[in-house]
């Protein structure tokens, strides 16, 4: 087989990234490890920034996003009893947007399919060839039998266990890596969610989460220890929990219900330069990881499906590389501001083991000063929204 | 003796008070454990927020700062051969002004003199009595006689290690403290200041900061190890290695010459709460210590003289203990943003033994930030030139 652009992984970026191309008449070809419903049934992030909306807008498949999704002008920052907002529309005016990657996801898997686009499932074996020629071209194999793409360029949109980023020779990449003392204990559930704004919980017992997907699903996390598993946790120890790091308004106010899924994720930053190689580019969780706290996940993401849908647009259309030969550089400028975003969000907000009494009024005093602040909280807002592209 | 106010401590803090009490017909005494000239001989900071400077001028002492100080309207901040400026006028209508604590200490030493304060040098056994009770008294010796004043109220300004802050039992203390893993080694030289700004600089080799106190009066600081001395730094390795930490061009712009002064300070932040007892108020460095990166050690103790002295005018002229009961809330609640801030520039600018390459990339994310968000170099100037009162 032969295509234009060969993008490895079926995830959200993936997606996005053949949706867009196939938009501008540039042909690709999809491979998932997993199947469609294995990839769908992944529980993950859900706030959009403005950059990301944009984006699905501009690949055609916004329409129900804009009719089902939520859009959020501010955010609850709370410690204690205490809390204040943090409007993002007055500071920047621009809004993120609540709808789940699941649903984001689906939304990908059904503009493909219905525009005939070439996604295949459960492959294995993926390997990348040739990379640094220009002519490279990726094997795998399905049910046993080995399959060739030749292709232009190839996209590694196949997460931090890929093979994409492993194909970069270790001589060539250097890894930047901090592993957080603790993890995120995550409980979805069918109840309304506690608040109409996501409320980010500094308390003395460590770090809590109020966020939602829709009307009537509510997501909600608690900081835990690395060494705990979901089943040490009862729903009933979850709730409560989690309503004693919560100002009691809220916690009053709390509807609880059966958990739906309950998973724990560790916390971890990580980023690869380069983050091309060749006619390999690197997207997304293949190229770096960022602590959930501040929701930059996806967001990051999509910021490395722009810089690369627009780098290979410039080639196909203009002939011209200067998009894609300055695609490393221009992704990791605006990754490192997200990276840097997503940890000290993480270290203003967290409990640390090690953390002195000073350490803890340093963590009070920020929070004391980005409710007092107007140009902090302006700060706050922007990097919230997403940095401009 | 009575009076009604005894102030422990004849540096800047507690000549400020003096000065200020005595133009509002408050008699105050100052007690200082060292002579005037070792006080004048201290070589100290040289940078003034706004609001220090508005109190020089009400306490009738800001003439000869107004006339030789220096305006700063803005600072650089360099990292490797990068630089760019953060202008504190542009961003908050103000500026700071550059004069040294020996010329402003001089300054209230002479107006304290003019205007008949008494001052008491050489005291020694200094001991605070009955703080807790209408009628508390301080006892003294000078020259091995015992002495005794009778007072209303105690200024504690005799610094970290000064005997006020140790009059409050260890019970009612709560003390919290940052030692960091290095210290400044400082070089004063009668040379004309590379800049005509302060230029905070960032290196692979540690920090650097270019500071003067005249236009033939230059002070330059090197983060150092914690165990050098000064006697390891010949005045040529000094300027060998400050020139190996600024940008080239003012590497090679740099006029070296003889020291006048060399030592090594240890950095620490520290804060004890609360800051009076009973009728004794702590005041500056008898409370609180700041890492000097951001120049807010003077202006941290020039704050809390505007809240005492201003506690002090209401009791005296309407029979109102309000300013003095709110002093310690008050002045903590504007010392812990100093503190956040002179520990996050400490933490953006200096090296650590136990950086990791992430932890380096963050600091470089941080400094690009900084150059490229306009509401974080407002956040940045509105510290620097002082949080309002």
């Amino acid at each position: 087989m032969r295509t234009q652009v060969c993008i490895i992984g079926g995830g959200p970026s993936g997606l996005l990234l053949s949706q867009l191309l196939h938009r501008k008449g540039i042909d690709s070809i999809v491979l998932e490890r997993k199947t469609r419903d294995y990839v769908l049934g992944r529980i993950r992030a859900g706030i959009l920034e403005t950059g990301f909306v944009d984006l699905m807008r501009e690949a055609g498949v916004g329409a129900r996003m804009d009719a089902e999704g939520f859009t959020h002008t501010g955010t609850v920052i709370a410690y204690g009893e205490e809390e204040f907002g943090i409007s993002f529309h007055d500071h920047t005016g621009k809004d993120v947007m609540v709808y789940g990657q699941t649903e984001l996801t689906r939304d990908l898997y059904d503009a493909r399919a219905a525009e005939g686009g070439n996604l295949v499932f459960n492959v294995d074996y993926v390997v990348i060839h040739d990379a640094k020629t220009d002519a490279p071209f990726v094997t795998y194999h399905v049910d046993g039998t080995e399959h060739r793409i030749d292709c232009d360029y190839i996209a590694g949109c196949d997460g931090f266990h890929g093979v994409s980023r492993q194909t970069i020779p270790t001589s060539v990449r250097r890894e930047y890596e901090k592993v957080y003392p603790f993890g995120w204990l995550g409980v979805l559930s069918e109840t309304p969610p506690v608040h109409d704004e996501l409320i980010y919980s500094w308390s003395e017992r460590g770090f809590a989460l109020c966020s939602m997907r829709n009307a009537n699903l509510s997501r909600y996390y608690i900081q835990c220890s690395l060494s705990d598993s979901p089943d040490d946790w009862s729903d009933g120890a979850f709730w409560s929990e989690l309503k004693r790091r919560i100002p009691s308004r809220h916690a009053d106010a709390l509807v609880t219900g059966p958990s739906i899924e309950k998973s724990i994720a560790p916390l971890r930053s990580f980023v690869t330069e380069p983050m091309c190689w060749g006619r390999l580019f690197l997207c997304g969780d293949a190229a770096h990881i960022v602590p959930p706290t501040g929701a930059k996940g996806l967001n990051t993401a999509a910021s490395d499906i722009h810089y690369l849908y627009h780098g290979l647009v410039q080639v196909y259309e203009d002939k011209d590389t200067a998009g894609l030969d300055a695609y490393s550089e221009r992704a990791l400028a605006r990754i490192w501001k997200a990276e840097r975003f997503s940890w000290s969000t993480t270290n203003l907000l967290h409990r640390y083991p090690d953390q002195s009494a000073f350490d803890l009024k340093m963590q009070r005093a920020e929070i004391d000063f980005l409710r007092s602040n107007d140009a902090a909280q302006k700060v706050f807002a922007q990097n919230y929204v997403g940095l401009p592209y």
